[in-house]
């Protein structure tokens, strides 16, 4: 886990990291969420809606930005403030993804900075866009 | 769940429902992410930056929102194409929490609708506040 310090973070850090979605995310996202919604849990269904399998829920892939943050840039310090994302092109089980973020702009009277995020799937494609806003806790001046 | 077609969807639409932090729900969040960030994951971490317990993942708060619009508001018809959350007070395990939203405006164009949505704790704090965009994918006119 990375931990930086407030003054450690300059305008264009760039982090990253890669996951793959697994059946049991789904699983456990349903459970935290209770979101029965079929295009997420019924194959036949999102099938009918013209995807290739159950659709991975849009929120699932936004709780990477969690860890980009809280591991990654700025890792254990982190707290995340604000998030935006957009949803580009749909997911799915076995799908590789890579989870990115820069930063764009920092704040010094909060301790705060500006991140600009985006995930990447295995076909080079980006699965969803945003940024994120993220206070630093060191307590440094 | 609900099975609200574009059509049914008119500007002032609410809806809601509650849930409960679980620390089942942290773990579930955790594995999915592999965030182990300590001021979600160690108690004494969070307390020595001031926190009465462990941090909720903000992320794992903000994923309520898939079931709002994947269960309640449109429910079955639901396909998330954007949010943006500003968490405003820390959630912390037992909470209870009210997810709300309401409908703002409508696009025919593209059957999407955007919709303000909150998340308000016990004590009628309110935790999360945001907006979505959400489509509707019910193919009629």
């Amino acid at each position: 886990m990375n931990e930086y310090r407030y003054s450690d973070i300059k305008v264009g850090m760039e982090e990253s990291y890669q996951t793959e979605i697994t059946e049991q995310m789904l699983e456990h996202f349903r459970e935290i969420t209770g979101d029965i919604n079929p295009l997420h849990c019924d194959r036949e269904f999102a099938k009918g809606k013209g995807y290739e399998n159950r659709v991975v829920y849009g929120m699932l892939t936004a709780s990477f930005l969690s860890t980009l943050a809280g591991v990654y840039l700025p890792g254990k310090n982190s707290l995340i403030y604000e998030t935006s994302t957009k949803f580009a092109k749909p997911v799915f089980p076995g799908d590789g993804l890579t989870v990115w973020g820069i930063v764009e702009e920092k704040n010094d009277l909060f301790h705060m900075f500006t991140m600009k995020v985006a995930i990447v799937n295995q076909k080079g494609e980006k699965v969803l866009r945003g940024k994120m806003k993220v206070g630093v806790l060191d307590g440094t001046e």
